[in-house]
C-alpha cells in the first residue's frame, strides 16, 4: 500500500508528521511517499528507510481560503499530495487545513469526488459514551435535503465498515423529536430518511441526546457539526479545568484526588479527541484521513494504521456503489 | 405588580405552579393572576391570600404545534394570559410550550412584538465559567443578518440591566474566527456588528471558546442555538454519569467521592440548568418568563422574583427605544 503523505500541513509539521509516518509506515507495512520541503523531511527520515519524498515549496497555511488550493496553492504539499493519491496513491494523509483538504479532495481540477456523490464531506468522531460519528462535522455549511440524506448513507457506511456496528442508528440532529421539527431542509431530509432502505433511521436527535448514547451517527449540516464538535471540544476543556480547581480546593479534596486519579486519567483519555484518530473525507474513491492539527508523533503515526485500515475495509467501493444507483435514479 | 401566571403550563401543573407562584408573590410583594382550571387551581391557594384566578378549560399540550396558539387554542391558559398581559397586566410567567410562548408573544393578534423589532426570540443563560446569554435559543429557526444584529443589542441589554455586566462581549457563534467564515448571513451579520455603537463585539466565537468565557452574550439562528443549548445540557448529563460511575469503581475511589462530595455537589448546582431561572422573551414590549417545564414550587418562586427584577430593570424600554430608532432608519 502507498501512503500519500503532506509532510509541512499541522502545528508540528514537519518534524513530528515524518517521525510519526516513518514509524506508523514500518508497523504497518505501508510505503510512505512524502510530500513537502524535501531537505526539511530528510532530516527526519532515518537512514536506509524505503521511501520517496516530492518536494514542493508551497505550503497552504491555515489562514489561506480553501480554494486557494485549486488557485495559487495547487502545488502546495497538500495539492501536490492529492494529486499524487489520484495518478498513483492507495490513501493520503494530512493534518493542514480541513476547509482546503475537503475543497481539493473535491474538486475535480485537483482530485475529484466520487460519480454520483453530490458533496463531500468531514466526519468526525466524537468520544462520548459511545463513539458517535458526525456527518457532516465542517465541510458544507449549507447542504439540501439529498445531501443530508448522502451524508446518512456514507456515515452508516463508515461505522460498519470501521466500527464493526451491523447496523448504525443514524439520527438527524434537529431541535425537536418530531418529524415536523426543524427547518424546511430538515423536514425533507427526514421525510426522505424514513424511506432509505439502507439507513437504520431513529429519527430526530435533539442535541442533548447526543451524548447519551441515541445514535451511531448524527446527521446535520457542516455549519451544525462544526458547532456540535467544537462545543463537545470547549466542554471537555471547561470539565478538566473544572475538575482541577474542585481536586485543588483543600487538603481533603486533594486527597481524594489522588485516590482517583487513575480513573479520571483513564476518563480523560476516553473522552480526548485523538481517541478514534484522524477524521475521515468520504464521497471521495479513495481514502482520505485529516489528522488533528495538533497532532504529535504518536497520533501521526496511529493516523498510518487508521488510512490503512479504512484503505482496506471497502468503504469507498460501497459509498461507490450506492452513488452509482442515486446517478442512474436521477439521469 | 400584576403577574399574570399560566398556572397549566408545565410538566408540574397546577400544583407546583400554583404553590411556588404563591410563595414568590408573598416574598416579592407581588399580585398574581392565575389563568387556567379555576378548580384546580383554587385547590393550591392558601385561604385569605390575595389573587385574582380567570378560568379557561383549554391548554396547550408540547405537542401541539406553536401556531395554535394563534388559532384553535387562543383560549388556553396561555393564550388567554398574553392577552390578560396585553391588558392589564405587568409581566407574564409561563412553564408551558416554548414554540407557543414565543408565536403568541410575537402575534399582533396575541400580544405583538415591539415596534422597530424584527423578531422576538427567547434568550436562555448558559451556567458555563460564566453567565452566556444564548440569543436566539430556540425560537427563530432561521433569520437574516438583520435580525442577528438586533439579537445581538437585545441579548446586550439583557446582560448589562440583569448581571450588571457594564459592557457585554458579544459574539457572533461561527466555524471560524476570521470575519470571512460561516454562512452568507453570518459574514454580513459580522460586518454589521462591528458597525454597531452600542455593542462591545468581540468578534466570531468559534463553540469550543463559549464554555471557557469568551463572551457574555452567544448571537446565532434558533436552530444552531438551540443545538448548543440542549448539548450543553446532554453533556452536563453525561459529565454526571460519568463522575458517579468514576467514585463506584473502588473502596479507594468510593472515599476519593466522599472527599469531595461536597465540591461536586456545588459545581453541579453552578452548572444546573436552574441556576439563572426561566429564560426571557426579548423584542415585546412587557416581561415574558419561560420557566423550565420540569420547574417546581422552588423554581417557579424564583421565577417569580426574576419576573418582578425583570419588570423593573427597564429592558423593555430600553429594547423599545433602539427600536425605534431602527425604526426611522428604515421607514
Amino acid at each position: 500500500m502507498k501512503l500519500i503523505i503532506d509532510a509541512m500541513g499541522g502545528d508540528n509539521a514537519p518534524g513530528a508528521i515524518v517521525a510519526g509516518a516513518v514509524r506508523g509506515c514500518r508497523e504497518q507495512g505501508v510505503f510512505p511517499v512524502f510530500v513537502g520541503d524535501a531537505e526539511k523531511i530528510k532530516a527526519f527520515v532515518p537512514k536506509g528507510f524505503d521511501c520517496r519524498v516530492v518536494h514542493t515549496d508551497d505550503v497552504i497555511e491555515m489562514e489561506d481560503p480553501p480554494m486557494s488550493i485549486i488557485r495559487e496553492h495547487r502545488e502546495s504539499s497538500m495539492g501536490k499530495g492529492l494529486a499524487l493519491l489520484k495518478t498513483e496513491g492507495d490513501a493520503f494523509l494530512s493534518a493542514g487545513s480541513t476547509g482546503a483538504l475537503v475543497t481539493g479532495a473535491s474538486s475535480r481540477v485537483v482530485f475529484g469526488k466520487t460519480r454520483g456523490i453530490r458533496r463531500a464531506m468531514i466526519a468526525s468522531v466524537l468520544p462520548l459514551s459511545n463513539p458517535v460519528l458526525l456527518a457532516d462535522s465542517g465541510a458544507n455549511l449549507s447542504v439540501d435535503a439529498e445531501e443530508l440524506v448522502q451524508f446518512a448513507r456514507m456515515g452508516s457506511v463508515y461505522m460498519q465498515k470501521i466500527f464493526g456496528i451491523a447496523s448504525p442508528r443514524v439520527a438527524l440532529v434537529n431541535n425537536g423529536a418530531e418529524p415536523t421539527k426543524g427547518p424546511e431542509i430538515y423536514r425533507e431530509a427526514y421525510a426522505l430518511l424514513e424511506d432509505c432502505p439502507d439507513i437504520n433511521f431513529v429519527g430526530n436527535a435533539e442535541s442533548r441526546d447526543i451524548p447519551l448514547g441515541f445514535c451511531d451517527v448524527a446527521v446535520c449540516d457542516g455549519f451544525v457539526g462544526n458547532v456540535i464538535l467544537k462545543l463537545c471540544e470547549g466542554f471537555g476543556k471547561f470539565m478538566g479545568a473544572s475538575l482541577k480547581e474542585i481536586f485543588a480546593a483543600n487538603p481533603l479534596t486533594k486527597l481524594g484526588g489522588l485516590l482517583t486519579k487513575n480513573k479520571f486519567k483513564d476518563f480523560r483519555a476516553r473522552l480526548s479527541s485523538a481517541r478514534y484518530g484522524g477524521a475521515p473525507v468520504l464521497g471521495i474513491p479513495k481514502p482520505v484521513i485529516k489528522a488533528h492539527g495538533d497532532s504529535d508523533e504518536n497520533a501521526v503515526a496511529a493516523a498510518v494504521g487508521q488510512a490503512k485500515f479504512f484503505f482496506e475495509s471497502g468503504i469507498c467501493g460501497a459509498i461507490g456503489e450506492f452513488a452509482a444507483k442515486d446517478r442512474e435514479e436521477n439521469i
